[in-house]
């Protein structure tokens, strides 16, 4: 089977080429080379933006060979969009971001916890930080200080945000997940998202690990953001649009809450203009929580062995 | 039996007051008040410094009917110091400190890894800094950007370097330790220090977390950070003095490692004009990982009901 592989994937194909693949590989942000749109699958991104997007619209129209796309990106949203027939089959890069978004967001939570920004700029002014070091109490009621003991809430409690609540516990917080119905997930009490209201308050940590979609828009919101213990610190790595950066930018101006990190926003990249930028107690990194597929390559052969094996189509993993 | 409580341990005192021991809350870096001076113990940290050395061996004088001495700090050296009679048993704060400073080691570790510095800093230009976002190779040979999968060896395998292994564990480093004498400890593969050369080369974050001592100073030497491969990181939260600085200042100036956390520095405060302040991709904070005792007044109320029984002497827990 002709499978194209997307040069940004960091993969190394050899596995596949070991089963008797062709493998060849592919910029996805530009149209597919004449003499290779007769591959059978691909193994795309599929995140590259608008032009991206009109690149696989194209693609629909001549790839007619294709029966398998392999997304590496954990949601399909941009590839279900481009409208391809039915005949090909979309499998998602669900998992393949637990691992690195779930550290990504401890490394956000921790740096808030420990006040690493505060530290950096003191030691930029080449200042001991006398109040940031020293005998202190364990909670302080002003700024969570420590994930040890700390009331994490976790909003998506997905895939990324299960594999998040490993880590926090791992640490010593105590975690609950948030997510459309309530019950037990992998042995946390999930909240229904009708019932967050009444969670907020004692919540030191909150975690947003939300999908962007029409109901989760601006999920957290001014009069959410105001539930929350002065105390507390917001970290997002789900998707910019579920939270309401100018009601976070106020609630972080006025010491509403502690600190925040946020590893996406909306737009992306941030416009050089947006108050963000400055919000005091914030970390802003750039959309870099993942990026970095672990475990893919073991799930593509796989699959693709069942997809050469099969003109007809049968169950693969990681459907969308 | 009346306990003189040092005002910094912001430990509620009413668990001992409950056991109907008589609690004074007071400045461990004054001289005792008079009135006070016929306490038979004391709970202090015994880290201020010279002037609290000063008082320490100034009270073994006045202080006739002490027996009993817990420190919260995780090492007695300085009361072992102050030379009192061995009539007053000192037990110390070994494991009060584990996951806090085990906390902190993750923070630190995480936001190099992380490469929170630059992102704050491109954050402070209002800039979208696209090199640390997006698709990227799980494993970068030019500098560790992850921990999981990460190669980590820690330096003093006691208490705390166990605690921190955990926490490494979780996120999906490798981790190996080094002590004095070579084995197995809490599962882990701990390496001779006589043997550290061998290992060095093939790790990817170096943590310290070593006591002072005479045979620790400058343990980690411009020869040994050589050995380092150019991605690693190195942390240290045990002691400044174990870390030649300027030999670090040196390696990471010339991109020799990639990055450095260092909460510990000799001496403290770091004088304004080291250079290590500038030192680029280095994480300065101020002796900030521990101060914060978890779980001890619970074994500070089994001692005192022990000591307060027994005036003979009974065994206690963490003695020196
Ligand atoms: N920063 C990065 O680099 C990066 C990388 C990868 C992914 N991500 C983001 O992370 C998101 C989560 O990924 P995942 O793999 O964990 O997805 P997932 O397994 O599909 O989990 C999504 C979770 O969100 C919940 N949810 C969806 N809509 C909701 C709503 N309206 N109210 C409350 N909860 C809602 C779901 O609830 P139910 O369980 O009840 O359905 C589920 O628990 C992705 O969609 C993506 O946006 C970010
Ligand atoms: N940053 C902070 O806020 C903070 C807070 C608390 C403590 N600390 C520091 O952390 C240190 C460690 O605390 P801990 O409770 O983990 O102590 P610990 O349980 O006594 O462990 C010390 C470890 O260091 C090893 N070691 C000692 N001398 C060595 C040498 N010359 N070569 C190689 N290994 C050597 C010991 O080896 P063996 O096992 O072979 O004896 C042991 O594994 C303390 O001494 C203190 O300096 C820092």
């Amino acid at each position: 089977m002709k499978i194209l592989l997307t040069a940004t994937s960091h993969l190394d194909p050899s596995p596949l080429s070991a089963d008797g693949h062709e493998v060849v590989v592919f910029d996805e942000t530009a149209p597919v080379p004449p003499e290779h749109r007769d591959a059978e699958a691909m193994i795309l991104w599929g995140m590259g933006g608008a032009r991206a997007f009109a690149t696989l619209r194209e693609m629909a129209g001549y790839m007619t060979s294709l029966r398998w796309i392999q997304t590496l990106a954990a949601g399909p949203d941009a590839i279900l969009a481009a409208g391809l027939p039915d005949s090909v089959a979309i499998t998602t890069g669900r998992h393949f971001h637990d691992a690195t978004v779930a550290e990504h967001t401890l490394a956000l939570a921790l740096a808030c916890a420990r006040s690493l920004p505060r530290a950096l700029a003191a030691q930029h002014e080449h200042r001991w930080a006398h109040e940031l070091g020293g005998a202190k109490p364990l909670h302080d009621p002003d700024r969570l200080t420590t994930l040890i003991g700390a009331r994490a809430l976790i909003w998506g409690f997905g895939a990324i945000g299960q594999a998040t609540a490993r880590l926090l516990s791992a640490v010593g917080a105590h975690v609950r997940g948030v997510a459309r119905s309530a019950g037990t997930r992998a042995g946390y009490k999930v909240i229904a998202v009708d019932d967050i209201d009444a969670a907020l308050p004692t919540t030191d940590l909150l975690v947003m690990i939300l999908p962007a979609t029409p109901s989760t828009a601006g999920a957290l919101d001014a009069r959410r953001l105001a539930l929350l213990p002065r105390r507390a610190i917001v970290v997002n790595t789900g998707r910019g649009s579920t939270v309401d950066a100018s009601a976070l930018n106020a609630a972080l101006h006025e010491g509403r809450i502690a600190a925040a990190g946020l590893d996406v926003t909306d737009p992306e990249p941030l416009p050089a203009d947006s108050p963000l930028w400055d919000a005091p107690n914030l970390i802003l990194t750039p959309h870099g929580a993942g990026g970095r597929p672990v475990g893919a390559m073991e799930r593509i052969v796989r699959n693709a062995g069942i997809v050469a094996a099969s003109p007809a189509g049968e169950p693969i993993e990681g459907l969308a």
